[in-house]
């Protein structure tokens, strides 16, 4: 049962946790990174305390952390509640939400796992913007795909921003970096998954014929602007497309990500 | 042919329309609002000169103003040219894509105008975010949607961060209003439409199954928190779920729209 603790001092150091969180999301060996996973909002948080990441503590508004209580009464965390003026000079800035968890990494599943249980999976190359990021676990949480798995170029999912837009589901959706790059494509493989670009590319197959094989399928995608690597191209077993109007560019990756999910894994 | 002039003040009149641009976008009827559509970026004035609205100006970086020769050849508006720093001053904030036009607004389709050649539109309800709405019309650009009928609660497309978020496509994708709310939906389906609600509704059916039936769709999306209203969902001739992942509360509403889009349209 989590330990409710009232705080009315702004320097109280049991909060010290919740200082400067545009950076303590940071990995501990970058500047001012304390590689801390942030939880905000009741949503989220819910999560956070539902993961295998371990929990150091939950801090909020009255009303919120009351919300929290269910969630809170099976695990060994002191839930601090404060006014959200006192909240917002703790953390630097006004949080809307209310509500915040801080849980330390914990060790990360390896590609292996990622893959063992899964059917689909998605593998990101150069998928840099945090939003972006974020989304794509939403959609890959929602539209039942296996895991997520990191070629170079990728941002940490860990940040606070992705785990935001995530609905918080970068901690339930399993992810691992996929190493060496591109092999990494070839040993995927071999473990049975069928690896599939996704391209605008004119020789690509449809979406549609894709999903017609009930295979295993390593759905490989790039960054919005330049798109995948000639050498991921290369490496990959099929370049696959989204049929578009003529005369527009392309989706979103984490819409596009969607659609393909849908396709793939969500039916 | 445009005329290319150069700016060197920053109180320079002829580029008054580029002035506050942060409420220029809004009605004239509203505070500060001169109901100016604005693009930004080359993509989207590339866009803006190809559409139907009558362009007032252009501004740029020289770089930019030059990339866009080819669309400028054809038109009659000024395009003004200075350096990053002067446009900054003009603008009001820094604007890292070194290019503006700004359009009057045009009288635009009515419903009738939207269906009349469309057999898959969109109809909105309470989509009040400029971010979602820009990102859905991108979608429906892209996976070829007919058009877009905007019920009550819904944002105007043509708000700057729309515009910008759509790549522009809201100056491609014919909108209008739909009145009177609901009954509007009656005169959908009175036009050949079957009026489908998108919800996660456990009596809906699903996505492929609507799409088994080759006729004329109207699909019905609202916002992501409270979702569509009980009038509209009363209104709709089926409900229709996207199958999600247990325990996944929903899609981003301008995401589960082009999933939607992708299996309605853009086979």
């Amino acid at each position: 049962m989590a330990q409710r603790i009232s705080i009315d001092k702004v320097n109280d150091p049991r909060v010290d946790d919740f200082r400067d969180l545009s950076t303590a999301d940071r990995r501990p060996d970058r500047p001012g990174g304390r590689g801390l996973v942030i939880a905000e909002g009741t949503v989220v948080v819910r999560r956070l305390l539902a993961s295998d990441y371990p929990v150091r503590a939950v801090l909020g508004v009255p009303r919120r952390v009351e919300e929290l209580a269910p969630d809170l009464a099976g695990v060994d965390v002191p839930a601090y509640t404060t006014s959200a003026e006192v909240m917002a000079l703790i953390v630097g800035f006004h949080l809307n939400r209310g509500v915040l968890a801080v849980a330390d990494r914990a060790p990360r599943p390896r590609a292996e796992d990622v893959v063992a249980r899964s059917r689909v999976v998605a593998v990101l190359e150069g998928v840099g913007d945090h939003e972006n990021l974020g989304a794509l676990f939403r959609n890959a949480a929602a539209l039942g795909v296996g895991g997520v798995l990191l070629g170079p170029g990728c941002s940490d999912p860990l940040y606070r921003r992705s785990v935001r837009v995530s609905m918080g589901n970068v901690l339930r959706v399993p992810f691992a970096p996929l190493e060496p790059w591109p092999a990494g494509l070839t040993w995927l493989r071999e473990n049975g998954f069928r690896v599939a670009a996704l391209t605008p590319r004119a020789d690509s197959i449809t979406l549609r014929e894709l999903a017609e094989d009930a295979g295993k399928v390593a759905l490989l995608l790039g960054s919005e602007g330049p798109g995948l690597t000639a050498e991921a191209l290369a490496a990959a077993d099929v370049a696959v497309r989204i049929p578009m109007a003529e005369g527009v560019d392309s989706l979103n990756v984490a819409t596009a990500a969607a659609v393909a999910f849908y396709e793939l894994a969500g039916r």
